[in-house]
């Protein structure tokens, strides 16, 4: 088994939690390597969670990615994990989350409801599921014990599923929306590189984008130092989605809009 | 001895003081196995930084635990390093933060003045101990010396010590605060589950909680989630003590309560 | 070689992207030791960046050292290594960045251009170089791979350079300027010890500060506990240089002072 353990979640680094998290995983499994992928999932953000995974997880080495953004968190919903075809294991509460993250790995192969004592904390909390549940089962994962020992496998059919936002063409316009706002302010859309490939757009090309009630005319680029300093530009990201950037600026900003904007891209 | 560092700090991430002491304890101690508590301890919070640790040592592995919350630094304040019960070393200032610590490890068994200049760095500043002194402390307990090693004995009796504050009752009212507020915006209390074991109470049972010149007829409820969205709830907390919650909210913005906020509880 | 890889950029840690670096570098290197500088460099701040290697660098144990402040990522600048004097490799983009963290480490002793692409991920974007090149190339470096095998050599003198802002006398008058505010809202100025050592200023010694349109009356002070709380002190920071700081308070608020700033100092 690997070694790795990736760790996401919404708690935040000013509270303990993450930590705490840490010390539990490495307390049992001092052979881990703990990768965090970020801990700044908006609070109670499942889709957030769901779509950071989707674009990071295929980075990863392959191992054991625990994810927690858990608002139901000492409720009905199971705690379960995952096998996916890369052969991975995902960890975490079942709220859609994990379902989304193994589609960025191939699809489920095995589910586990965590059922199996041995591998928690003895005594538990009905509110830090990442502490007393999802981290010793990581930790166990790390140490060699398999899937199948954490608890009775499930019906993947019956996990929880989440419905990601697409984008949608309305005749020759396309209607998308801001997923995430980055932490250059870059507009980051839920729409992939298909508008470019479908208007067959070129370095320089403009688009019409429609965004916080401005029409922008703006050049398609292949990086943002290829327009000037202060100028917006259409880039596909690392990630192979739209982006409306301002090269070495703050396009959220400057245009006034955040998570969930509308926006509305035309070929001019 | 253990390859184990946690380390909490009020030095924040934006700095570059974290990655300094983690390149001190790495180069001297490259088996070492550091674990940030947090760094976002509040700039100078003594009392915050011993109310963490007191919540979250009990969770790490046996190891060395790197405290800097150090509003003295090169002044008289002496650096220590203290054995507790449990077989862990604290180290960091004495100023009421390591002895806070030491009660949540079974107590003081022994402890040093940090006076050794061999494990210290050679060049030392007034400002930043955690770097030239507690960090390279820490890497010389993982490389194998002893507590002894590291400076003179001195007298438990002599070291700082903290009060914290704790709640009182008056009448069958109980007069509590909010000792912090965490990343979700829950208002955490001074005070354990001793009201809810006291007044009987279950699932779902009323408490008037006086807040900001409010009075809230409050439901108890094991977690967030057995409450509505939007919510309020009092919860045992995972370490089990009372907070103030507003499920999938942020019950700090929405009842206008910040740290130290007076709170009073009655049985409805 | 060594197992280090010291990684600075200007990511923050809200994103995916460091933890997307961090699995690149773990996944390809699972002996690697990683040690976070920060990820809060201003975004796009190279000079910044610079600063902070100056100072951090000759902290960290010989190794890779990976800086990312890149607004320039995906157009003709190049994509760089070099060895210094002192045995370590920095890796990043050439944009003054990396020759600047040069002189920290006793100066450039040879340079490449990354460009062998049996180091970098098989699928890159032009937006995150950090992901696609730095970090495997720096991966490759723990693995044992040598600075030649990166690509090839290029002369050293054709590399960016920076022009940090430095001080300047003007009678008995130093002109400098903050050029940090760091967590605590101490005032870092672009001015080491010189001027203490020149008006052989000792302890409690009054220095006239202009800053933010005030002219303060300040003490020298070994360090912020040596006056009373709430108290300024002009203070040589843990990197020899000079900082205007406020015992237990935040002196950039309480002057209204920022990045900067002009500050005039003069022996009172």
């Amino acid at each position: 088994m690997t070694k790795y353990i990736t760790f996401m979640t919404d708690f935040g680094t000013r509270d303990d939690s993450v930590g705490c998290c840490h010390g539990i995983m490495l307390g049992r499994a001092p052979d881990a390597l703990i990768i965090d992928i970020t801990h700044e999932i908006s609070p109670y953000d499942i889709r957030r969670g769901a779509l950071t995974w989707r674009n990071v997880l295929p980075y990863m080495p392959v191992g054991a990615h625990v994810g927690v953004v858990d608002p139901g968190v000492g409720t009905a919903r199971r705690p379960v994990a995952l096998r996916v075809a890369r052969g991975d294991i995902l960890v975490g509460p079942d709220n859609g989350l994990l379902a989304s993250g193994a589609e960025a790995l191939g699809g489920i192969v095995a589910a586990v409801e965590l059922a199996n004592d041995q591998f928690m904390l003895s005594s538990r909390s009905n509110t830090f599921h990442g502490r007393d549940i999802f981290s010793p089962m990581a930790a166990a994962l790390v140490n060699g014990h398999d899937l199948s020992a954490l608890g009775p496998a499930l019906d993947p059919a019956t996990l929880v599923t989440l419905t990601l936002p697409e984008p949608r063409w309305a005749g020759d316009a396309l209607h998308c929306a801001v997923s995430y706002v980055d932490r250059f302010g870059n507009l980051r859309l839920n729409t992939d590189e298909e508008p470019i490939v479908h208007w067959n757009v070129r370095e320089g090309d403009l688009i019409a984008v429609d965004v916080a009630g401005q029409t922008l005319r703006v050049p398609y680029a292949r990086s943002f130092g290829l327009v000037d300093a202060g100028q917006p530009a259409l880039i596909v990201d690392s990630y192979r989605r739209l982006m409306l950037a301002i090269n070495q600026g703050d396009a959220a900003t400057a245009y006034g809009a955040a998570i969930d904007a509308s926006v509305v891209l035309r070929r001019q």
